[in-house]
């Protein structure tokens, strides 16, 4: 726009009057790159008003990605503002999060209802209902993952993008594209420095995911100052290799639609996923332009002046939005419900011609199970000792071979987690021939995620984030591994997606791998973040009822942990208690008890032992209490509670446990626990030599109950045995 | 070796009689190669009875690799197996540490004295005191780093490389390389995938350490199959992108003498480091040869005695080592020595031209600090609010700035973690000139690692395991994303490695970035794991507490948790009480107080005043008690813990802190405590919205005194407010 071009603008919002800029005021012949102009313009100064209002934010990023977004919103994603969550809309995902006004700010102008300008407004204020938290998140209309910890979006991106490929190529029919939609990641340099990122992008270039489209915000910038003090590798170069397409885009920060061409490019590609490199300028038109100063603080009401002066803006007036602009996003609602109704009128035909089929694919869209999915549960197991994983794999194979929701995975180790089933098809492209064998097929529902635990479980993430509940990703690794993981694996209990990860080798009776293997406080982690159930059955009883439970929980995630070695099935335990989180195993016929014994997992058969040792050599009167899950424990009622632990009559209890004790507090007045890191030793072998055998055990805690005679104040205390 | 060729064997170790090898036996004119053939066949039959004799064990790796271990040790690397700790040592690293027989075998072929051959046959045994654990340990006698955890040992060897470089750079002086030994560090297919390997790939390349060699193991095999079901990149494509030098050797199983020539070729880079891509069969000469069956499961006895056969052993002899085998490394420790003795002359003569730089060379691989160093942090703070992480800096930063043992780096947030300080120099490429003007220095202290938590702890692990203490790596980002790095940290604190991470941002008083950027359960990791010390300090004073006792933990790393906001300067507060762990701050004096106020951190400041509330509101006798690190306070003798907490005297205690309680019911019968994510809100918002403001508090604690005067029992349970 021409400096000192007069236009009345919308104050906050609302139109102040009628646009009066000129007919033909706009360059000649050009009147498109005029509208883009005064959009971009408007779109930027509203960015820095809104960090202006609280002095916060993150203006440099979604200032410089202003064009980008043009292109997205005006030109190419297919989506509905006034349906947001349309079944075949294109996925966005903000992977540089920090950003977020970027995406709110789009959201306002094309039309989603929630986020009307009070709200967009709401950025850094004191609302408590703000939907425009500091980064975005899941919750939101418009928003498809939450955000924020860097490189995680990037893998949600390959998830969703999985998801779609998945489904397609499931439920397509010539002439019939049901699922056909494309997934556009955005991200800037820190998320290509993040091993996540780095892991995803690699796995979905193996899997060659041409529906994903990956945009790099390509400043140069990152917090520190420019790109080039931390990172100065040939970032095409290594896309390419890792067998991504490359399209350059030398001008991002004006050029709209040789953004729109490079997108309907990546849109349009035949085997490859596309990465576009888009050279922009962080805070364009501020002070701090191409700075780090740019990215995370408000510009300051002069240098906004000054920007608004040289855009042709009224530098005093703050939150303009000409109606031009308002004009040049108006008609995207109604675009978008005609997107909407060619679908559904195409799902109609659909449904006449592939009846059904398309049932099916309606029942999975509204997250469906087959109603009678827990019957594929076995009823009874193998009586001889087994290892928890393979109970896993008892309960969980007819399941995944049955119901089409589940797709699950590994981190390369299938031999060892139990997660296969008979004529499982791997998730891989149709063109793919294995050395080892294997052809590739987009319907096949396990996938070797290689060894990226981390990127897994994200991915995981964006294959939940699909639709609700469509597909339940089940991810499989070592328990100690779930630390790599446990961003991700958060970030699912964040957003309340249903993803299950089976965790094996669990406890130190894992065994010859030694202490980085054996996961000593890792449950301590899991047992206290938020929304996530993290369930340690003792035999194959328990792993069913701990598959059930999480099956379930359709909007939490749940870590099943289960034992390397073989433990005994006890005769004792109940499927449907597990979802208690604690049960009487033993009980007491007696109004005084003398010990209440806590056992969970692999070591419940050494606390029964304990228990009988205890009321043989000393004629105890020994409760026990089997406690896979504290989360769902604290979820029942305080009489229940109080049923099992019985702490409120003063009965002494124990917790056996070769894990850190932090938390076992809560429940018991002392505990066998690891207080240190674990050893290479044989499964036995480093039983006994942590004192964790039964006959250690049944010392420690007789031990305890003597110490506890002798001084009544140890009572008051926790203590380590 | 022709087959049948008669040769006298060692059994167990012991020279059963002299070689009989008839001379001249050896291919005419390539004696050599002979001589290979015969060691690398020993040493692969070695590998299989290894893990033949308890059933288990990763013998393929090991067996694939044994051209390069030949390489290596036999000809490339300078090393002093009579000296293991000589300084100027190359250091190698098994980054895929699961094929650690590798490793075990060559160190004892090589005449390393702990490694005798009955502790090499205690790999997989029921030893306690074996020195063959299931995973390398940097305790065993030429273990540089422990791993396990895939790809740590890839960044563990970058911090290597950069602490080579770093003191080769300060020290080193025309004629007096004191410091130029080489990194090696072997790798799998599975490394390659791991995003904390990736992160590190690209960081090496940017700093052009041409003192590092990455050796891949190429078999294309991991646990799940072919590699090519999860990974199809081009790896030396992606390897030049990241600024690494690629040199192929298409036949590792045999060509020792072309595998020798690359390693010479890296040795000798000029600029970039390199990467070996070495073409293997894993599990060469087996039946499973070339398949994942040959990566994790011994052979079985037939197909040991098949492959004895086939390399013209006995079938029924075990643990074979002609004395040709011995006699090909016998010299090494000789050869060491020499090395040993050359490199003590060089330091002699240094130490005559160049005295005073000597001493302090000296000095540091002495691990020692200067006497003055505590007289460097400040005796007193200003005493207006400050931001914890600002005390942070005004503690560490003239520590940073004169003592040089002390490398600080940041993930990119260094205008957030206040961990510069004025004339800082960046650890950076002499030939490095960035777009934000900085050139590079090898000397510098300062380390801008990237948006690479994972990378930047892990690599700091590689910059203590150098030498101990010879370099104190500090590091710093948000508390939250050290889940990022949270294997990294867990692998220090394994390793003893004094690490001391600089965690800003901590508690939800951190605001608006919301929930993915609060961390409400993470300190409960990092609390339960084994030495570790988790600090929070309430203000600049305990700050400077939290940094003391960092310092002096010599063999274990710390996390100084620090906040965001400004938090006020109490009065009470101690620097040298912190390393108690907790004390108190305001005591009753009274033989019955009414209630202890547990504080911790960023807000103790709300428990001071909320007990004030109390004592004005309700006449309580209220005693306050700072509590910044649990495992410091465990550490303390049993009386000096009840003087503090005085539960055996049945005073109730609650805990106020904006965390996840788990732990808490140690020490308190109720706490104030987060059992779920957090909320994007001004941090002052933020703790009104979850009851943290004083007020809110004072009505929770006084609510709860009065449920447990109302109903006794609440008493004996743990309650969160």
């Amino acid at each position: 726009m021409a400096p000192g071009l007069v236009f009345a603008p919308v104050v906050d919002g609302q139109p102040a009057a009628k646009s009066v800029l000129p007919e033909g005021s706009f360059p000649t012949g050009n009147e498109l790159i005029s509208k883009h102009d005064i959009v971009l313009k408007t779109f930027r100064l509203l960015i820095a008003d809104l960090c202006e209002q609280f002095k916060g934010g993150h203006p440099g990023g979604a200032i410089g990605m202003a064009a980008i977004g043009v292109a997205l919103w005006r030109y190419v994603m297919q989506y509905a503002p006034h349906t947001p969550d349309f079944f075949n809309r294109d996925r966005f995902v903000l992977s540089n999060g920090h950003t977020c006004l970027f995406q709110y700010t789009f959201l306002h102008l094309t039309g989603y209802k929630a986020m009307n300008f009070d709200q967009l407004k709401s950025y850094h204020s004191q609302r408590t209902d703000s939907l425009c938290p500091g980064h975005p998140e899941i919750e939101i209309e418009g928003i498809e993952v939450t955000t924020g910890p860097l490189g995680q979006g990037v893998a949600n991106s390959v998830g969703l993008a999985m998801a779609s490929k998945h489904l397609g190529t499931k439920f397509n029919r010539p002439g019939f594209p049901v699922v056909s939609n494309h997934i556009w990641c955005m991200i800037g340099d820190a998320c290509l420095q993040e091993g996540v990122a780095l892991e995803a992008i690699s796995f979905a270039g193996h899997l060659r995911l041409n529906n994903l489209t990956i945009i790099y915000d390509n400043n140069q910038i990152t917090c520190d100052g420019s790109v080039d003090l931390t990172n100065t590798e040939d970032v095409n170069a290594k896309m390419r290799a890792c067998g991504w397409d490359v399209i350059d885009v030398e001008d991002a920060n004006f050029e709209v639609m040789a953004i729109v061409e490079a997108l309907e490019k990546a849109k349009s590609s035949a085997h490859k996923p596309t990465f576009i490199n888009c050279r922009t300028v962080i805070g364009l038109g501020s002070a701090v332009a191409g700075q780090a100063q740019a990215h995370g603080a408000a510009f300051g009401e002069k240098d906004v002046e000054a920007m608004k002066t040289a855009a042709g803006f009224d530098p005093k007036q703050k939150f303009v939005v000409p109606d031009v602009v308002r004009e040049f996003f108006a008609d995207l609602p109604e675009r978008g419900q005609k997107i909407v109704e060619q679908w559904n009128d195409l799902v109609k035909r659909y449904a006449t011609e592939y009846p059904s089929l398309a049932a099916e694919f309606q029942s999975r869209f509204r997250g469906e199970l087959p109603s009678n999915w827990e019957d594929l549960v076995p009823n009874s197991f193998p009586e001889k000792p087994t290892p928890s994983r393979a109970s896993s794999g008892l309960v969980l194979n007819p399941i995944a071979k049955n119901v089409d929701a589940f797709m699950v995975g590994t981190a390369d180790l299938s031999p060892s987690v139990h997660m296969t089933w008979p004529g499982k098809v791997d998730f891989q492209h149709p063109d793919l021939r294995t050395s080892c064998g294997i052809n590739g097929d987009y319907t096949g529902r396990y996938i070797h995620y290689g060894v990226r635990e981390h990127a897994m479980c994200a991915i995981s993430n964006g294959l939940a984030a699909y639709a609700p509940n469509t597909i339940i990703p089940v991810t499989s690794s070592f328990f100690m591994f779930y630390l790599y993981a446990a961003p991700a694996v958060r970030m699912g209990a964040l957003q309340r997606l249903q993803v299950i990860h089976a965790a094996t080798h669990d406890s130190i009776g894992m065994g010859e791998d030694g202490p980085t293997h054996q996961p000593i406080e890792l449950a301590t982690l899991y047992r206290a973040m938020p929304n996530l159930l993290y369930i340690r059955p003792a035999d194959s009883e328990e792993t069913a009822g701990a598959w059930i439970t999480a099956i379930k929980a359709k909007n939490t995630p749940s870590i099943i942990s289960t034992s390397r070695h073989a433990v005994p099935q006890l005769k004792q335990t109940r499927r449907e208690k597990v979802a208690l989180g604690a049960y009487v195993l033993e009980e007491v016929d007696d109004e005084k008890p003398d010990l209440t014994l806590i056992g969970v997992g692999a070591e419940l058969s050494h606390a029964l032992a304990v228990a009988e040792n205890l009321r043989r050599d000393r004629n105890l009167r020994v409760r026990v209490v089997s406690f896979p899950c504290w989360r769902l424990f604290e979820q029942q009622p305080v009489e229940y509670k109080r049923s099992v632990l019985k702490r409120h009559l003063s009965i002494p209890a124990v917790a056996i446990e070769p894990y850190a004790p932090n938390g076992w507090e809560r429940y018991a007045n002392a505990a066998a626990s690891m207080t240190r890191f674990g050893h290479s030793l044989p499964g036995t072998a480093a039983y006994k030599y942590f004192g964790f055998d039964v006959d250690g055990l049944t010392v420690k805690v007789g031990n305890y109950l003597d110490a506890i005679e002798r001084d009544p104040v140890l009572r008051t205390e926790f203590v380590e045995l």
